[in-house]
């Protein structure tokens, strides 16, 4: 039967690197079983009980408490390895000692004045006081604690958009600057490929994807798990990437997140669209339904996100194709018609034009909520199924019979706000044997009347067939053109071309709000890499050991740890 | 003003491309404006009144009246051309006339025992009999009459397959039988690629875009858009994906449908994964989490299914990946146990399983419902990312500190159940300076353990990392390795591996049922066609266009079309 002996020393603050090497110290006595060194949680009580450490004494610890408990076979041998704690808490003090060193972010900015980042990874209630400051000396913060109220880092990242600096974190595991890795960063050679993260081992793996398959990374940027929340709004990720947009060494950029909240993601990548770059947007969790929509690429995995990027720098495809021409088109107009035989063709237009424009309405809708009332009447954005039962009971398909077809084009082209109508012609046994004969001549009567009218109406066609079918598929094809239609045998290709004019008079019509108040200076991004550490005293290691100037700040928390005296303290200083 | 004129008949029946020729005819007269000659549906009657067609006569119509109305200048025109009706009536009756006919398939039959396949396109109303009919004479059923009550369509199903004959529809629109188009459908010469597709005109353009690029079909099997819902039940689809995986001159399958209803789409991809040969899935508007799985590709789009279905026949990439082997495993072994300290990882782990195994439990899980009751303790498959806050406060990440994650995997290894413990190792800066060198030990302790107890335990890891980080990152990988791991640099791959394993394990302890009462006669669907039609006359002509031996059957509705006389014909049938 083993022993377990503790002891609780209150209001003891140390770093969980300098725990954990006490723990071990302790655990490596002769005839320890075990030994646990944590601060009194529930979590770390709870872990304790599990690999059998807690004793009613450990029970009673509170969360600012310092728990040290052995295990060990016998009363004397417990009791010995508790009263070495005194002795390993000094040699291990002495240890990480030495000479002077700042201590507050003022203090080591005047040793190092060029330095553009602060690295913060105090506990989490001590963090958001610390990044403050950073802030107020004008520096990028790195925030890897964790246990940052959300609250806080609403208003960090409010503060830091305001003056142009990026926040990563709470909770950022990782990021890269040029070659240098910050807190968890693998070492990843310069390169053209710059990510922006809300996933730190997800920036951590698609860089050392990267790496492996031979590319670089300009800049990693982390910006915490929450950045994309809809409480946060992407401050971080929307900075991130417009800054990586300006760059000029970054070629193609990486999007690395578990799923944003949906009005987020709309937002982020309408900003990644605008980046007049390659985007490879790798959202871990959801499905895509695209592999690329112009300037975008949609990852499926991490790895299939860093093979995309690695592929497009290695066959140099890096041309972003040039927005449609919509001067063309009247003011007022921006309305899609579709007017299908086909019903799977109907219901894939509507599925590839849900990443093109916001809503659409159809009778034979993929939500429910986008039902048309009245299924001969279109509204704004209208993709109708004239093959659906309520078009056929008594009466031919519209695949034989173009008639209600055409009187429907007309009808959409008397429609001041209409832009595109969209027309599937499926030819082949059982169809009508000519039908480009009957509608093309009412494309052109569509498309004079809205000239008439001072208007410009692009009609857009499928041609579903082959060169076998009785009727001649390519005659078919033609007909159409020279009654002004833009045709394709595929109906992706057509319903992508219409998508973007849509898209772009969509864009049009809409002002852009942005939350980024000011820009980040690239420069400050650009310089040679010099930081300003304060938490874990491993990450100011690592910075030196990658040639990185960096200051160490001896921290201690503000009053004491007192969170009123904290409190005030704070308030004097935003005077 | 124009002036509108209508007539009613009461109890005639013609079919739909009848209708519309009069209709055309009526329209065409001198001084006449506009024409309808439909069936007095509700649809048709609005259909009427959108286009200016209607009068209080019109609206008295009922379903089984045929309305003709014009619309002319003139009471004297529109008088006129009423006045017309019969003589055009008889005239198009004549057109269409000529040799004797069969009126029943078994008539039918007589003249062609040969046939494989009955056609049936007559009114809804009245489809499913003639369907029976078609099934009691054992041929397959080509469906395209809409309009057919669901019951109806899970009871033709039902015989068909206890008959192992396809009913192909209702509501289906297209099919092709080695080069030869049903009712809708292109002409695309015979090849090695089989299709099966709830979609009709996802039909046509699938293999349209296979023509256009250069490939064959081999069929084209529609089962109707009913098909894949949970109360039919996918019977048709599952007995043509069936016949196309035994059909020695079927290489690719391709399936096409809109996204089925779930619990269905896993019992398609289940077979799918069992065919033997690639399969293409394509259930457009259902976003994708991966190309390929095994044999199974996914595509975005229909063309996109073209395209990989052509490039796997043109790159000959036809081998389909052997089966792991489970016999290592002793009974009872079939959980995951994921041990993760990147949170990203450990998601895009979750992620990537859905598609291999049921339900798996997470303290950070993807879906709530799956959420670990208690982070200390795994149940079934358990997925635990071991970085999240619960496990770090007061306390170091594991990618620091392998104490906790050692301690789990030995907890893990002794639990009979579990057949696979995954863990990551993310190196770097920041991260503990040789994780392998306290992780392989234990991984090593924990096969050992499970050995002795008389089971095989997988362990499988992801590095990740690069050469140039501070640890070694090729010695990581083999220290891990020689402890018995098995070991990638990608997170995906480690996964899909796992996946593949335990997918496996549970499918063993699975009884396989199946719709499938008697499979399809390959030798019906290979012999040349020879087809029986009943309904669109159009349907025949098309056929022995051709070249396809075809009787059509000069169908009246059975007694007179009255449902009680009918439904008394068809129980005298059934005995």
């Amino acid at each position: 039967m083993s022993v377990i002996k503790a002891e609780i020393r209150s209001g003891a603050y140390y770093d969980s690197a300098f725990l954990m090497n006490v723990q071990r110290s302790l655990a490596g006595l002769a005839n320890v079983e075990d030994a646990g060194v944590v601060m009194g949680t529930e979590g770390n009580k709870e872990l304790l009980a599990h690999i059998n450490l807690l004793s009613p004494q450990v029970n009673s610890a509170k969360p600012d408490d310092l728990v040290v408990v052995v295990r060990a076979a016998t009363e004397n041998d417990a009791t010995a390895a508790i009263g070495k704690l005194d002795e390993l808490l000094t040699m291990r003090k002495k240890a990480s000692g030495g000479t002077h060193r700042p201590q507050s972010i003022e203090n080591a900015n005047q040793e190092l004045p060029d330095s553009s980042w602060v690295l913060v990874s105090v506990a989490g209630r001590y963090a958001a006081g610390v990044a403050r400051d950073a802030l107020r000396n004008g520096k990028h913060v790195f925030l890897f604690s964790d246990n940052v109220p959300v609250e806080e880092e609403i208003s960090l990242k409010q503060m830091a958009s305001e003056k142009g600096l990026l926040v990563m974190g709470p909770d950022c595991g990782t990021a890269i600057v040029r070659g240098i890795g910050l807190g968890f960063a693998n070492k990843v050679r310069f390169g053209p490929i710059g990510i922006v993260a809300a996933a730190g081992t997800g920036l951590q793996q698609v860089s050392s994807r990267i790496a492996q398959m031979g590319g670089g990374v300009s800049y990693g940027i982390g910006t915490g798990g929450r950045d994309l929340s809809e409480k946060v709004g992407a401050v971080t990720f929307l900075m991130g990437l417009d800054a990586l947009s300006r760059d000029p060494e970054t070629k193609v950029i990486v999007l690395v997140s578990k799923p944003p909240a949906p009005r987020v993601a709309e937002e982020v990548l309408k900003a990644a669209k605008k980046a007049g770059k390659p985007v490879v947007a790798c959202f871990v969790g959801r499905p895509i339904s695209a592999f690329q929509l112009d300037n975008l690429y949609f990852a499926v995995s991490l790895d299939d996100a860093a093979q995309i990027a690695v592929n497009l720098i290695n066959k140099n495809q890096l041309d972003v194709p040039a927005a449609p021409d919509l001067s063309k088109f009247a003011p007022g107009q921006r309305y899609l018609r579709g007017l299908f035989s086909g019903g799977t063709l109907a219901y894939e237009a509507q599925y590839i034009l849900e990443s093109y424009i916001s809503k659409m309405y159809a009778n034979a809708p993929l939500r429910k909520e986008n039902k048309l009332p009245n299924s001969l009447v279109s509204q704004e954005h209208t993709i109708v199924d004239m093959g659906e039962d309520e078009f056929t009971v008594g009466r031919l398909h519209p695949m034989m019979d173009n008639d209600l077809r055409i009187r429907r084009i007309l009808e959409e082209a008397n429609d001041p706000s209409v832009a595109v109508i969209m027309l599937d012609v499926v030819i082949g046994y059982g169809s009508h044997p000519n039908p480009a004969s009957e509608l093309a001549p009412a494309v052109a009567k569509a498309r004079a009347l809205a000239e008439k009218q001072g208007r410009f109406l692009e009609v857009v066609a499928v041609v579903t067939g082959t060169d076998d079918d009785p009727q001649n598929f390519h005659e078919q094809i033609q007909l159409l053109r020279d009654a002004g239609a833009w045709v394709s045998p595929s109906n992706e290709d057509m319903v992508r071309y219409a998508g973007r004019i849509l898209q772009g008079l969509e864009q049009s019509t809409v002002a852009a709000a942005s939350v980024i108040k000011m820009p980040v200076d690239l420069s400050t991004l650009q310089k040679p890499l010099e930081a300003i550490n304060v938490g874990l005293e491993s990450f100011a290691e690592n910075l030196v050991a990658q040639g990185t100037p960096t200051v160490h700040v001896e921290w201690k928390p503000p009053a004491g740890g007192n969170e009123r005296l904290m409190s005030i303290l704070e308030k004097m200083k935003q005077k």
